[in-house]
């Protein structure tokens, strides 16, 4: 049970009403009228519990565990034991982070402007807007409906965001447009200037960066995370992508839909992802290259080359996972033969 | 054009102007007396647009474009289409940046003291200094003429900062001196404790860091970098020196003059790095080591001895380029035969 | 000499009260009335400054030293100068850590709450608190005895912090107990949710994170460092641990006693570190691992799998340091060869 000191608890819901809200089928035998009181794992899980088998090797804690519901496979409910209601669910991951959700919904903000923010008059703020204190919001900026911004957060001149847009602590915006549902977490950098200038022994020479940044909708963005503003064309990142701690967004990169980037993964300026793609923590890419939709590059991946579509990459200089597979059993064979 | 909601574009500027603020010289025919209203890339570049050639692999976008003018290297400065007045540069990317730098000026923040500011009596400000709001300025600070602090940001007590520099919001500096025009991007900590101890299985012992930081004159260091101050040594960033996103450099750690560290870049404490050392995105130095000027470290690159000056390195650890070529080739040669 | 615009000096010492406070024993002939007014290197040292031999590298300089005093092991202690008293320590480093400590001893800040700070009525503050200016603590959250809280800090409802808690400026923290003598560097945001989410083409899910962030005493985090909180269970860090600048620490992550992260390294999510494990700077650790006590990963190394308590490891994927070393050697005798 989450710690109540910092979590508040919905419900209780039948599952019944959890099957509604998740999509799920109840197993045979499944009692609707059963009540769930929380969200436990498989082995701490109590009557009362609702809990998930989404990997098989769990299947062990599936069959002896006390959970008064649990998200399953339908593969596999048959092996639900008799005191557990199966929920029967195509993802019972998913299924498990929507029922989840239902239990602990996301804590509303008070509405309302901290005394202490600084707003601009200039400013738009929209319906039921949360802003903390200290937070400050330049001129022109537009904050759409039911937006929350943190204490301390900095919205500079012109910035918009679209409606439900959450900005947490500390983060610092500019020159940046936010979609709908967009989340922000603490201590982001959105929108200063890329990393452009002509090199000269005598004095680099700082080239104005001339565009912007535009966020989608249901975007995550991790703490402490860098996306600099585009040179003159735009930094993008497209809907439901979602982005880890620490970061690094260079100029003009464009990221697709539903990406995942995890985090310390670097990204060098104007280099384009399509959608779907994953980056592995620690993971780099040069600049100006083109990586296909639902590529993927494994952890500390150096990438020097566009990536098609749908391929693995993996180590420096990243080729494809296959390949890195084979040369890593090569080096190995060689090594093991020199040390004997 | 650049999005007038973020930026003011001054200008306009005849192409006479333009050449005597960079240096360019006039191409055969080409009109002085021609306005110039804005700057944009080739390929979209109008009437009233200046634009530029570098890369000799875009010389069909030169061909072909509209633009009024464009920088161009003197040996294609004959391929400009007739309606384009080509403005010949030894350095055309360079001339360029400065005439964009011409066209959209950096925009001054207000002069003046945020009624919010926190500031020591006995911190002494400089003329024309700007400082947002909720920023703290300790004791004994002293704030050059000219000097723009963003909102949030903290200046410990006793920093120094010359003429001219800029501190973007939610930066923390400490036991820090700074040089004129020097720029520090948001999120940026400067001058706290290194990671100095001493190993005790009974409890690390920690010492402490008795040094400062110094940052030269014209450095620009990029969002959430972190500079430790030294532990007895100093550490030290050298003039025009230009340090991306999310860097680290450790205690009593020397970076040069007119160096570039690309973004995610760790440099390991008491490391030393001459005069225009490049170190690509995500390379990591040890510690202690000597790093000759114009080294260059590859993206990625593990540096775990001296570099010469003057040499490339890549690799983890790093060896010259053109060794680890050599290593990429034999082991993707071998790797395919054991695959074949 | 620490310059005294940012460091106070305690003392003067005599040799008698140094050896007292450290543990260290006189040398032959070391005269314990000696008056010692401040620490330096042995190249510096003058007759009134104390300084250490701790590699025997450096021999040299201990030997033409003029240092008035200074920490060597037994075996080395009769090389000491005539004019030099002779410190016997066993561990000379971690003995002058703790002689530095007594120079230069932590700065307290000014006890009190600064009156822009904003404190929820709820929040309970102990004796001898320090809060800075616009420091954010939110209802219910607990600060022990003697905290120190920075300028800007936002302490979010319900924290809980040990005594002699050190909140350094701009950091933010929810979700998280924190044990005494602990300080958290500027910059760094612990107890954000972590990066869980089920993923869907059609809008990946986030997955509640119900946990919490568990930190241990006496531990260090840096700058700028990202510590989420757990998904279910906790993520931990325990006693003693170090952590530098920039590291990320994942969802349900647990850190033993005593480690070691240096700057930039990444764990993710579910692994769990033993005791006085070290982790050189670049590291990264996938998901779900167990690394033994003792272990060690060397710079920049990615462990793909366990790691058996007491190994060493290097590379990527990581493997037993000798491992590498001969896959190195392997590696650069074959490019050689088809080099010449």
């Amino acid at each position: 049970m989450a710690d109540s000191r910092f979590f508040t608890r919905a419900g209780p819901f039948t599952v019944a009403e959890i099957a509604e809200r998740t999509g799920a089928t109840l197993g045979h035998g499944a009692d609707p009228t059963r009540v769930l009181t929380d969200v436990a794992p498989l082995e701490l899980a109590a009557a009362g519990d609702l809990s998930f088998l989404d990997n098989r090797k769990y299947v062990d804690s599936f069959v002896t565990s006390q959970a008064g519901a649990a998200f399953v496979r339908a593969e596999l409910a048959a092996r639900a034991p008799a005191s557990m209601a199966a929920l029967v669910a195509k993802d019972p991951y998913k299924a498990y982070a929507r029922a989840a959700q239902a239990f602990y919904p996301d804590q509303r903000a008070p509405a309302g402007v901290a005394p202490t923010a600084v707003i601009d008059p200039s400013a738009k703020l929209g319906k039921e807007v949360s802003v903390g204190p200290y937070a400050v919001i330049g001129p022109g900026a537009e904050i759409g409906d039911r937006c929350r911004i943190g204490a301390h957060a900095v919205i500079e001149g012109g910035v918009v965001l679209a409606e439900d847009v959450r900005i947490e602590s500390h983060c610092t915006l500019s020159h940046t447009f936010i979609g709908p549902r967009t989340r922000i977490f603490p201590g982001v950098r959105i929108g200063q200037d890329g990393f452009g200038f002509a090199p000269d022994p005598s004095g680099h020479v700082r080239v104005p960066q001339l565009g912007r940044v535009l966020i989608g909708a249901d975007v995550e963005i991790g703490a402490n995370t860098t996306i600099d503003r585009g040179a003159g064309p735009d930094t993008i990142v497209g809907d439901g992508t979602m982005i880890d701690n620490l970061v690094q967004i260079g100029h003009n990169v464009a990221v697709g839909r539903g990406c995942v980037l995890v985090a310390q993964v670097g990204v060098s300026g104007s280099t384009k992802l399509g959608d779907f793609v994953m980056a592995g923590g620690q993971a780099g890419l040069a600049g100006h290259l083109t990586v296909g939709s639902g590529a993927r590059i494994a952890a500390k991946g150096g990438v020097m080359r566009d990536v098609p579509a749908g391929v693995t990459v993996c180590g420096f200089p990243a080729v494809p996972i296959a390949e890195f597979m084979r040369q890593v059993a090569v080096l190995q064979r060689l090594a093991k033969k020199r040390g004997e």
